[in-house]
């Protein structure tokens, strides 16, 4: 049940949260149930079953890997360990890294990406990093965008964090929905890089919280592990990790729908006179008409206003499958136009 | 299974967690399967529902109640939140105070309890504080001694605390199991004090990590809420919390339980010539023989061996259940003297 303008809204569509679109696979719901006897003893603070088939699920060295309470856990663990006095994040960028960084006193530089180019990071940056700057924060894709960072320019942008000595943290938690896969990146996870990474997207169980960090070298991850709390996974949200990690075909399924059903809604909104922004992830950013996520609400529908990430105008939906993402559009021209031309079938009047 | 000596131990009976010894209400695993819908959305980062069930619980308002994910949790975003500069703790004590208040670059100062006192906080402390003292922290009972804070000696050092505008941090995870309840603590909250608490002793539900801070104004409750992540307490954890405040007649049974074995559990260590903390909590101190934690291991039992609190030859037990303690008693005189006692029956002898 959520405030709107003093009335309330018990049934809504939920857009604004970018999780998988197929919901949460049966095995983990049951896996997490098959964990009861664990819920009343402390959970392993080490994840080590967890970290293991991480470690072969990621081909990653299981000394490398760490777990979290959802990826935003790390993030605050991550800049407590390292204690970044200087950092560089692109803006726009999802909000816990500034509160973060902040929260722990470092200086924050900002990298605007233009809008008129898409907010694709180009090659431009590379001239923006010197040694002063001793973390990179990069999304990719990146939220609110969905736009990635190009396999070159991450490259050389590692290359040139390297020469400076300064931590590159890729911020990959929608990754696993990129045209491109994710695992070709691990292999630049190395020396000071670090890669964030989340079950809560990849299986829509973000409220069993769970996130997991793939670092460059062993001494980086023990630090990141050392830092907070001892306890800080779950033995539901470790349950169902292990779960999760055996979903292999579900992932492969989501992309398959969330590719076809991202290219229908990009070129729906586009026909309904929004910028959309290309996307490389589950979720798309276009520039709609003022008050439309209020507009939106009124109608059922929670899209997520971007005033927050400094996007004037700029609204974020995520997507969802085929018959949910018809009634958000059919919404949106009864908004837009005043009547439901989606059932109409009148499309060419209403656009 | 753990590692023991090279070797493992497949099943053993672990006397080294203060957890409940009722073990988890069934209701409160049903509430987590029930909230199986949550699973999949992210979960209140306000924890609103349980919060108001906790301010009906604790008698105390809504918005100076904070959740978080264990009370571990809490400790960290309660100093990130405040910053302390120069905090004090008293010796022996839980770990992470010293953990975290060094994560945050705070000096922490010590008092070091008298074990000659049995661990006793007397009002030679209120000596030791002073106006750069900015943050006191005070376990209640305290962990690993057990030993509760007199009411009247806590009244004082909250005087002086508000005198000097410091913080004073009272930790009662355990405070439920005091032989004088945990309410009358609550109307001490108030000024700049936050009185720490957890799901996770109380209803052996550790697993789940579920923590909470009572505050002494919203404005600090605030500060704390904002510090860290955003959704730091996951859905199976709301919802297990919210069932367990509807179980008051299982933590008056468990203490009907956790009292009567405590005194029974102390005569039959001190009959056995170990030196027994007075407790007032679900747990006990004692000083035993050198590498008794190790040889109690090899008989399937695990106990807290104090090293780690700096308590060398001392060592810290759960109180169980009648059956359990008499297991651990038995296993303790096959260590001491090489036979087993208990199932002769011959009990003089072996003391």
């Amino acid at each position: 049940m959520m405030q709107v303008h003093g009335g309330t809204v018990e049934h809504f569509l939920d857009f604004s949260a970018n999780l998988n679109p197929l919901g949460m696979p049966e095995s983990i719901k049951q896996a997490v149930i098959d964990s009861m006897e664990k819920w009343g003893q402390y959970p392993d603070p080490e994840t080590k079953q967890l970290r293991q088939k991480l470690s072969m699920a990621e081909q990653f060295p299981f000394s490398q890997i760490v777990c979290g309470n959802g990826a935003d856990d790390l993030i605050y663990r991550m800049i407590s360990a390292l204690r970044p006095q200087n950092a560089m994040i692109c803006e726009p960028c999802f909000g816990e890294y500034k509160k973060a960084l902040q929260e722990y006193e470092c200086q924050v530089n900002f990298y605007q990406l233009d809008p008129s180019q898409n907010f694709v990071l180009d090659s431009s940056i590379v001239s923006f990093l010197h040694p002063g700057i001793d973390m990179l924060i990069l999304c990719t894709p990146n939220n609110p965008t969905g736009v990635s960072v190009p396999h070159s320019l991450l490259e050389q942008i590692a290359e040139k964090c390297k020469d400076f000595d300064s931590y590159l943290v890729i911020d990959g938690c929608f990754l696993d929905f990129s045209n491109e896969g994710s695992h070709w990146l691990n292999a630049l996870v190395c020396d000071k890089c670090i890669l964030l990474k989340a079950f809560t997207k990849n299986y829509a169980m973000a409220g069993l919280r769970l996130g997991y960090a793939l670092c460059g070298n062993e001494d980086i991850a023990k630090k990141i592990h050392r830092a907070g709390q001892y306890w800080s996974v779950s033995a539901p949200a470790q349950a169902a990790g292990i779960a999760a990690l055996n979903e292999t075909a579900y992932l492969r399924n989501a992309n398959t729908l969330i590719w076809t059903e991202r290219k229908f809604l990009s070129d729906e909104l586009c026909a309904l006179g929004m910028k959309v922004i290309p996307s490389d992830s589950n979720f798309l950013l276009f520039q709609g008409t003022e008050g439309l996520a209020d507009a939106m609400l009124r109608e059922g529908i929670l899209i997520r206003d971007c005033e927050s990430f400094g996007l004037h105008g700029y609204y974020r939906i995520a997507v969802r499958k085929h018959g949910e993402n018809l009634i958000l559009l059919d919404a949106m021209r009864r908004v837009l136009y005043g009547k439901n031309c989606y059932d109409s079938g009148d499309d060419v009047e209403c656009r």
